[in-house]
């Protein structure tokens, strides 16, 4: 990933120095150049990029004020870099961490530089081995006034969206953290989006009993429509591919127990913390480990017994636009609930972000990118202190146009047994979400009854605290 | 609370000597014994209670080893006690934190204070005020080797549960923080347990239109069957009590805002953590959460619409008994949960748990308590090693049992637009639990065409890899 950043800041015309400790991975990367084909390498990049065996000669190469960009695993490789770096600099360079790195690390890391007169970018980068290369979505934070040093490679770097093609999705994102703090919900909000795909597959294999050639047409024609985006491309072109071994469709030959980096736990975890309703996420994570616990449940299915018939009794081409609408109403809880999370933080961490302008960071590169993010940016453009996406007019119009058929999708999976957690998550928020009165009366009455914990009543003002002596008050 | 477990060991017979930092405090309580009722203060117990104005004078009133219990509030107090305390304690004394401690606090605190020489117990205690006078559950961990000396103290004020009434609530439960972390857990499944009820109040309340009469009879009798325990029955007290000022029932002035202490968050990220998928408990959090964003949900009703008929058509009688067999299975669900967490946790820290003697330690004295736990404890005891309660034979028969019932409440609720996510999400773990199948494979493929981060496959051993080059593969 470091190396096709290199190539694609070259092929731009930026010229850029190059270390790795080990001094062969510099070296080999180096001599691989001019065999590369037309499409990595462009004219006069080769002579643009240069390797370096000491990190002194390296940083010695570069201008002040010197920009210098870390690409190691998150964690403590990156602050070993960054005590070895910090001898070589002066008042003003830069430090830029383009890693996957958690957010905390990069708050106490722009704290501590900035305090020593080093400057400090946290960057997400997101878009994989392909993105760095031809143009990654581009997330950075950190020390503002590092800004404008490093701004024009970035944006000229960066995926460009936009009916001209022109806007890139790379700006400043905001203080400290920011930037790997939207990276983080960037990749949270992927959870959700791969796991209500999987969940709408799920529902019409096991329900409507669809092949791989009718799913791939079923998500052939999604991605015409407003779901139109790269998980949802990628999704219907996984169903065409054969396994060469078995003459079988490959995603049968997938085991089904999924993977996880923790981005998406460590977005659940904060959360909770801040004590805002990430529910879809969070049910996407667990999804993940459930799979994960695949002998045990082959183990449970020979035990625990479902309903005898999984497959759905009504009109097939109905029930699958119902799915559609599901999941876009789904993915749109999600995303309202990402962007609660988002301003809840800001406020925990004193920064200023543009929500609309972070949809637009998305836009493209990443993997999340769709046309549904342009929605999500006129909804902030019309109010950029918007509440909650669903009380956006559009999105208002939109969900309530798809509730019969979230309501039918979900409840058909609820009697046919077949699990949609996000799906049914995603309905519980909605409708908790728009209910002004929860029992959470009650809870506060339970709470007051075992350990006074106290309450607050409908009439009086926020704040005032009640309590009862329930034990002596109980009249039965 | 503190004062209440002084007069507890007191009324046993045991000699306490107690010490507080504002020496008013010590004073106040040891004035007040004398006029205390005879529910608090038997005979002799005011004789066996001494105060002290230092903590000099109070350590050097104990016998060696010394047993020193604290009771202040979680976090840094504890650690503050712990270095005064210090200097005056000699090898193989004996610090006791009695509080709601992080247990990764008394993992440390453990590891420290035994290389210093000295013996630490962090112990959970439930149930309130009420419970700290006249029999709490008591949950010990820490070293191993100070537990007879505060056994028969433990043993004797704890809550008694058994046919005999003679079986403590109290036993010693592992290494380092384990204690804290089955009181953790403990506290996890009372969010669930109070979610669950919540949401049973709500659907009979707004789907069939209960009143408060017919609540307390509905919970007067789910009290006298399988659910019966302490949370079901303060529930049916609470629908007795009537608000003095405006002649309403209480619970429907008090506002739905639901409040917290924060151990159910910190046993959902330890869930995620460990990779386990605690769904229910952490639903249970989450709506805690959006019913405290009670001014803006109140907003949001007025902007999003839902079901214009939310009352339910059917049978009114059934539909309470779908109710109650649907709490009893989601119960079943999050307990199945939390254990599956405690068995990952103690692999994680090298704990060997007693599941089944857990389930004793709650059986009395704590929010919890239940005759359900009786069941878990039998499950234990036919199979120590059972990896899901949900597979015992006596719970497998009950939730297929429930099953009718569970769908057709999940789905009504669905239909109706009520939010009873709790409920969703035990359905959605049961589901997916017993299958054998999921779709993770569409989402290891999708990982694997974005990020080339691989598969396993059904036909190859587990922890071999596999890559495809999606792209170069499609054939659309």
């Amino acid at each position: 990933m470091g190396q096709n950043l290199v190539l694609n800041m070259a092929n731009h015309g930026f010229s850029v120095g190059v270390y790795n400790r080990t001094t062969a991975t510099t070296d080999e990367f180096i001599a691989s150049l001019p065999n590369e084909r037309e499409d990595k390498v462009l004219p006069g990049t080769i002579d643009r990029v240069k390797g370096y065996h000491t990190l002194e000669e390296f940083v010695g190469s570069l201008k002040s004020p010197k920009r210098v960009m870390i690409m190691v695993k998150a964690g403590k490789p990156v602050d070993a870099v960054i005590d070895q770096l910090k001898p070589l600099l002066s008042k003003g360079d830069i430090i830029i961490d383009g890693g996957n790195s958690d957010y905390k690390d990069t708050n106490r890391r722009t704290e501590t530089l900035t305090k020593e007169g080093l400057r400090f970018i946290g960057t997400g980068v997101s878009g994989g081995e392909e993105g760095a290369l031809k143009g990654p979505s581009i997330m950075p934070g950190g020390s503002h006034e590092a800004w404008p040093f490093v701004k024009d490679v970035f944006q000229a770097i960066s995926a460009k969206v936009g009916p001209k093609g022109d806007i890139p999705c790379c700006d400043w994102v905001g203080d400290a953290g920011a930037g790997h703090y939207v990276k983080m919900v960037h990749n949270g909000i992927e959870y959700g989006d791969m796991q209500l795909i999987c969940e709408a597959y799920f529902i019409m294999k096991e329900a409507l009993g669809l092949t791989n050639e009718e799913l791939y047409e079923v998500f052939k024609t999604w991605n015409e429509g407003e779901l139109e985006s790269y998980l949802i491309e990628i999704t219907r072109d996984i169903f065409t591919v054969k396994d060469k071994e078995t003459g079988k469709y490959l995603v049968d030959v997938i085991l089904d127990t999924a993977q996880q980096k923790g981005t998406g736990k460590l977005m659940s975890q904060h959360a909770l913390d801040l004590g805002v309703p990430t529910t879809l996420i969070t049910e996407a994570v667990f999804a993940r480990c459930l799979s994960a616990q695949k002998d045990e449940r082959v183990r449970a299915s020979k035990v625990l017994s479902g309903p005898t018939d999984t497959k759905y009794k009504g009109d097939k081409k109905q029930f699958i636009e119902d799915v559609r609408q599901a999941l876009y109403a789904s993915k749109l809880c999600s995303y309202a609930q990402g962007y609660v999370q988002l301003d809840a933080a800001a406020k925990e961490f004193g920064w200023k972000l543009n929500n609309g302008g972070i949809a637009m960071l998305w836009r493209g590169g990443c993997i999340i990118r769709s046309a549904f993010l342009g929605d999500i940016k006129s909804a902030f453009d019309k109010n950029p202190k918007l509440e909650n996406l669903l009380l956006d007019d559009f999105f208002k119009k939109a969900v309530e146009k798809a509730q019969p058929s979230w309501r039918r999708v979900v409840a058909a999976a609820v009697e046919l047994g077949l699990p949609i957690p996000v799906f049914s998550s995603a309905l519980s928020y909605y409708d908790g979400y728009r209910n002004g009165r929860l029992p959470a009366n009650l809870l506060q009455a339970q709470r007051d009854y075992f350990g006074a914990h106290t309450y607050e009543r409908l009439d009086k003002p926020r704040g005032e605290m009640f309590h009862t002596d329930w034990i002596r008050e109980k009249t039965n």
